[in-house]
């Protein structure tokens, strides 16, 4: 049992990381990110560095791995969404 | 230290799950979300559903909160992208 959860922890965790990448995608190709709210960026991009610093003092790779990877999509999108402003 | 990371972690949830409040208000005001990604939003709202089964599974209340609220806000964007289509 403990096995699947496990299992199922890191599915969520690989689904709300990888979410990301058809954003940046999209905003790349379409050279737009109008509808894209920039608090909503500023916000996740924060709340993500925390879970982040968080993983680190837990010492939990997985909180940091997906967090990390997390940020840099959004980032991206970020970066994305102004260059093309 | 550990009441320090703790407060981390729930603020780091908090932000991650509030975030996407300013994104449902912009949709709900401007109309429209044609630069938001629908696969970004399918995946998200699937990976957000697995951790809060996964919460469901682990007792963690915190988890299942932040990320029941993650997913209401989120199959709200959803919902107002497709109106608004």
């Amino acid at each position: 049992m403990d096995a699947g959860i496990t299992i199922l922890g890191l599915t969520a965790g690989a689904l709300t990381t990888l979410a990301f990448l058809p954003q940046m995608l999209k905003t790349y190709r379409s050279k737009s990110a109008k509808d894209v709210s920039s608090l909503m960026l500023i916000t996740f991009c924060t709340g993500v560095f925390l879970w982040l610093v968080y993983g680190y003092f837990r010492k939990d790779v997985a909180v940091m791995l997906a967090n990390s990877i997390t940020l840099v999509l959004n980032l991206g999108i970020f970066y994305l969404k102004f260059r093309y402003k």
